[in-house]
């Protein structure tokens, strides 16, 4: 398993997977940024008119609602529509997803896309899945991500979708499989979307691979321990977004072999 | 007053309010982050069909116009509509106020809900206040922020909102006391939307401080200090930026009352 | 020449020129500082009520496809026929012309603005001119510079526009002289838009001269030797973008001069 993980790693470096992004006004610079310095190709677009040749060049979509409205959330279908037409692999972000009803329509709107991969933290996966009414503060999760397992399972039984829940302990599951990652740092969570980021490389890892589960561990893996890496050399969360790109772009095998945290048990 | 400002600085850091952010594309990443830094927790969201959920949840409201348009000035008037059904305070930053009749326009109109707290540079509160055609260039100030004063204390009279206006030297109002705050580098000049996480910061204040005028001078002091730390530590406004929110995170008790200049005479 | 360059790089911080962009999502803060740090002023606005007047206060304007939609297209055409309406130069940055026929529609109707430069990768020129259909990754060339000069020509000479094709050699021609440009480091491609970057401080040259070539040249060759000085004091794409601004912001005539590699011979 670990070595598959940074194949896959040095895979995304060598095949540049482009990534088609339709995500919040808040990250798409580090987003961007951060498929750069892993070594995939962003692009950002979301024009109606465009999504359909956009699609065909790209190697994954990344649908995220953080700013949405109701425009974006009509290109957001086209794109996971378009996704499914030409068989590319696609992530939702359901940033926020219980915070408005709005938000709780698109969300389920774009589920019925079948993403191949939903990313979110505890309170965005149970909201999903409609477990629970768990209280959404922000962007951030107030809800342990063991307790949104329940609703991953089912997220996955229901859409056929893999699902990572984020948090101290990231879970990523099958609906078979599940895997428990225990990288990162806590000061990752004063920068702002870094769950963003994490869905983005999702996406170029989805890209350049055809097994969810394993794909989404190594881009996850790969964040969490660049931002391990990052946070050792940084005075606070300003310097941590520029170091988190530096350590993603200079990683090697076997510091990350060595940081590496991760188990099939709880 | 200097120990009741470092004791809403921890409060911030203590409650983390979450602030709803309405704000310009160009500012959208810094102002996240500075929220996150000092403790607070942002959204950025500004659809029109989930603005009542998201005020609900929120503790304060931050309306920037920067990067404005049709569609956003809608989104901003029922924003604030929302604001003040819900009770909970609001901030308008009229970037760029005077520099075109559209947003003369949609200021006029904001005006109109009365924002908790107006906090602009010296041109934007003249163009607001209507006293003044001082020129604007850009969004920076043309006009020294002493000459605007008499605008503040209209617009504070108006509409009971408090006005701080910035500049080298912050002059904040709520029509019958007034604050002057000599801290910050004019390095900060050189960072694009320090002004609009100013905004942001006095949003996260105000949510937890029932007195706008001392929220806002607490809010403000924060900035300006965390900005010379920064400057101090920094070759040039690249550094500066990520350094500001490293100092917006670490910022301690001691260093902060030792470099707080305010006081309520010019 | 060499001298030339200098001394408009001095104007531009002396002249603080107004450069009004209509830009992408992902890059309107780094452009915005990036106009900063070399001593312009940025204004980001895009709203079609209010373009007429951000015209007239400007002294140049910069328009840049990126993250385009139906709306911006329009705001974008306004804009090209307001900058021709009052006299002022604008550049055109064609991202991603080629990945969609949406894309396209909008590059032609844009040229028929006669845009002052046009700044783009060599896939992007190549596209603008019809001559080939070169495969467009992304926002990145996969076409080598060269092979585009004679699209450059010919658009220089069906529109009037000076041409800028970026490169590990950037060429920059009027369509009678033509410069080589070899500064630059192959790390600025790690970090998004700084074509953008480069399109802006197009914009911001363009401002204080009459003469787009040199023009073009002094922007491009200050981009490209302040990217030389922060690419050797990085670790990384990440601090390569804040080190990029120090260095935009502190850059010296020596320095300048003794990096410079122009000539006009290929």
């Amino acid at each position: 398993m670990e070595s598959k993980l940074w194949e896959l790693i040095q895979r995304v470096k060598t095949q540049s997977p482009l990534v088609l992004n339709l995500t919040n006004y808040v990250v798409m610079n580090n987003t961007a940024n951060a498929l750069l310095a892993a070594g995939a190709s962003p692009i950002m677009a979301h024009a109606r008119p465009e999504l359909r040749d956009m699609v065909a060049i790209s190697s994954a979509v990344v649908i995220n609602i953080g700013t949405l409205d109701e425009y974006w959330s009509d290109c957001m279908y086209t794109a996971a529509r378009e996704a499914n037409a030409a068989g590319k692999p696609w992530v939702l972000d359901p940033v926020g997803a219980g915070a408005s009803n709005f938000r709780n329509e698109v969300c389920a709107a774009l589920l019925g896309y079948r993403p191949s991969l939903i990313r979110g933290n505890a309170s965005e996966i149970m909201a999903l899945s409609g477990i629970s009414n768990a209280g959404t503060k922000g962007v951030d999760s107030t809800a342990a991500s063991n307790e949104a397992q329940g609703a991953a399972y089912s997220l996955a039984a229901t859409y056929g979708s893999a699902v990572c829940i984020s948090g101290a302990t990231d879970i990523i599951t099958n609906g078979s499989d599940t895997l428990y990652l225990r990288n990162g740092d806590p000061m990752m969570t004063k920068v702002t979307g870094l769950g963003c980021t994490a869905s983005a490389l999702c996406g170029a890892f989805l890209g350049v691979s055809d097994e969810p589960l394993t794909a989404t561990a190594a881009a996850m893996s790969m964040l969490a321990i660049a931002g391990e890496l990052a946070a050792a050399a940084s005075n606070g969360p300003g310097s941590l977004q520029a170091q988190l790109l530096d350590a993603l772009y200079t990683l090697d095998e076997a510091t990350f072999l060595q940081r590496l945290n991760i188990s099939s048990h709880a």
